[in-house]
């Protein structure tokens, strides 16, 4: 018996266990329903929390941002209280970096813009959003709440019929087994006494035993009917109302979710858009130094200061209407040899003067590559080694060593530019000056 | 001679006038040097406490960041404290949704190291360069300063020759002019009285002449001489010498300056990119949002809940060997209509499931629609009017009503599908139960 026992737990339950199981895990079911709404609405108010503080993170930046864009546009330079230097941002020699720094100041405005913007969305419709959504989650878990509860009066009520159904074809089948072996050993007997009184006991008792026979029968139909009606209820419950209750709790969870994410991606994606773009204009900007034209520009505006005078004229003494260089005979001895030494001295001074220039063109070079290749490697480590600890590196032991000696190198090669340029320049002014003079 | 005067000034300049105006000029140059050097000594250090406030804002955003990613990361969701809560990681259910969440963290956590990281090179490196080149800035309008001196030394020393040249052109001129006369109005009467003393007297007078008129034209011809130098020399000066020396004072500037900037640009545009990366495995993980597969982990995890139960068993009586539906010729009258009965009502009830079913997928569409777009609208106002004050007006009046109505729509339809659904749902598994048993 214990042994048929365990075999009906393989094969099947009894109403009694199985019911008991089942009633268990309906309410596990639901319990799991109902912390699953719990948890989603949790994750929805949390991250509408983490939308609101993103928010403010964002907000503050975007203050700091603009107070930054607006402390350096606000005052006409860093010293603005002296007179002289009022006129910092119209200083033509510095009208191409000038135009870097205000589209630097722009880009930092528009950057301050974009995380406000960035800030109100989270703070707004996002975080507003996603507080609908846990709202929408709560009502329809509820919902679902009603829903198994209905589930569980039909379960509750489907056991009872199952268990009417099987007390009666016990109750049937009880009553009617025993009846008909009882009418089966008793046949024997009677049938010697008295044949026609045990043909109507016969009669009889067969009647009553059809009669058993069929209510046992239409019980037992009553049973199987019971049996395969719940089979299929509770196994059309488990394969499909479960999950269609499921399906219910989650209506639109993962879609308004995804949305509103994507509007978070979206609102991320339009600001980084935006710093793109402004950094195309610093770029250009960049683009656009233009030393030439801010020399010219410099030239124009101080025309005064750098227009070449007037010839120094020729005045000559009273009467004296001579006005070029005569040479007379009694000259040419004296004449003659100093023009051949003014030519000479002419020649060495324009081969001295390719040379010095050939020196100075290569000593520029020099000096501007040192210039590039500073930058050059702060950009390449912070290209190569995104870390900060790397970036930090940079000013440590060896970056900084590296850049002292490099910055040693760039005054000793600027320092021989100058004196040779110097040298060059005043030798080109002076030398014309002594040419004629000495 | 007031006409005279005022012609030569048109003509050319006196050596007095046109180097006094010279020295003006060359001060006035010094000081434009020397003040375009101060100014860009100026906007280099303004450049660079841009970038160090630049890299505190950016620093405190990174640290905002970083403390939010924290905030969100440390604990197990919103109510960590309770038992039950510390599963919230965890939940099957939420898995995509939660892999989401951990991908927007971990964004968040990027978005954090790249604003620290452009917060490093900023205040470390960039504003170093700019101090660098500030101070080679400095360093150069010094040397050019001295240069300057050397050409103002040149320009002293030219006007001394050639107001000494002039000097002696005057005073030759002035000493010959009169003896030629003198000795042309006294050479009628002498000629008379002695022949040969006058003779003697013209010859000596004459070489004295030769003698004046020589020194005269040597005289003419050194001013001539001196003046064609210093008009080369100081055309010479203004044509290309300034140039030069704005130039030398210029050297590197632009270059360096657009070096920095260009650093800037890069490390912003690196901080860009890798947000845009971000953001991109946030768009990956919303796209693997997965609610068929959060439902199957939900069962596959809770397995024991969720899992069909054992058949309910037939249990027959002890001795009852009947394990079927038997229709004893007896029960067909009250069997047969039953059966039919049963099958119409099964067809009254598939019928009725299958438009029960279509008017639930029109209702979910629906009720979907009114989820998805209600983040559209979202989105669209920020994509379209991308201002602040814009944005505001999405929670204000004609914005607010409007997501209102959205929302009261949206509820309706929420309550229809699931009192529809649920009467479906319940309808099809007590359908089946009633079927057989009522």
């Amino acid at each position: 018996s214990q042994l048929l026992g365990s075999l009906r737990q393989e094969n099947g339950v009894s109403p009694g266990g199985g019911a008991c199981k089942m009633r268990w895990q309906l309410s596990e079911q639901l319990r799991c329903l109902e912390l699953q709404g719990e948890l989603r609405r949790e994750l929805l108010q949390e991250l509408a929390e983490f939308m609101r503080r993103r928010a403010e993170v964002e907000l503050e930046y975007s203050r700091g941002l603009e107070k930054l864009a607006e402390r350096f546009s606000s005052r006409g330079g860093r010293l603005g209280s002296s007179r002289e230097h009022q006129s910092f941002r119209k200083e033509p020699s510095l009208l191409s970096p000038l135009h870097c720094w205000a589209v630097l100041l722009q880009h930092t405005r528009q950057q301050s813009r974009e995380s406000a913007a960035l800030s109100e969305v989270l703070a707004g419709p996002l975080a507003q959003r996603l507080s609908h959504i846990a709202e929408d989650v709560g009502r329809l878990v509820k919902k679902a709440k009603k829903t198994y509860q209905a589930y569980h009066m039909e379960s509750v009520n489907a056991e009872a019929k199952l268990r009417e159904a099987e007390r009666q074809e016990e109750k049937r089948a009880g009553r009617s087994v025993p009846t008909t072996t009882a009418a089966a050993t008793e046949a024997g007997p009677l049938r010697k006494s008295s044949l026609k009184k045990g043909g109507r006991l016969v009669e009889k008792r067969q009647a009553k035993f059809m009669e058993h026979k069929l209510k046992c029968t239409k019980a037992r139909n009553e049973y199987l009917l019971s049996l395969a009606s719940v089979n299929a209820a509770v196994s059309n419950y488990y394969l499909h109302d479960v999950l269609d209750l499921m399906d219910c709790c989650d209506t639109g969870f993962h879609l308004a979710l995804g949305q509103v994410l994507r509007s978070y991606t979206a609102a991320e994606s339009r600001t980084q858009a935006s710093q793109v773009q402004g950094l195309g204009s610093l770029e250009e900007a960049v683009e656009a130094l233009d030393p030439p034209g801010d020399k010219a520009k410099v030239l124009e505006v101080h025309a005064t200061i750098f227009c070449p005078p007037l010839r120094f004229d020729y005045h000559p003494h009273d009467g004296d209407e001579v006005a070029e260089i005569r040479v007379e005979m009694e000259l040419q001895d004296e004449i003659v040899p100093r023009a051949q030494n003014i030519q000479s001295r002419l020649d060495r001074q324009t081969i001295e003067t390719e040379e010095v220039n050939k020196t100075l063109k290569a000593t520029l070079q020099a000096l501007l590559e040192v210039v590039a290749s500073d930058d050059g490697d702060v950009l390449d480590s912070f290209q190569t080694s995104p870390s900060t600890e790397s970036l930090k590196s940079t000013s440590s032991d060896p970056g900084s060593r590296q850049a002292g000696r490099r910055r040693g190198q760039q005054q000793e090669t600027e320092t021989f530019y100058l004196t040779v340029g110097r040298a060059g320049l005043v030798g080109g002014t002076r030398g014309g000056l002594r040419l004629f003079t000495w």
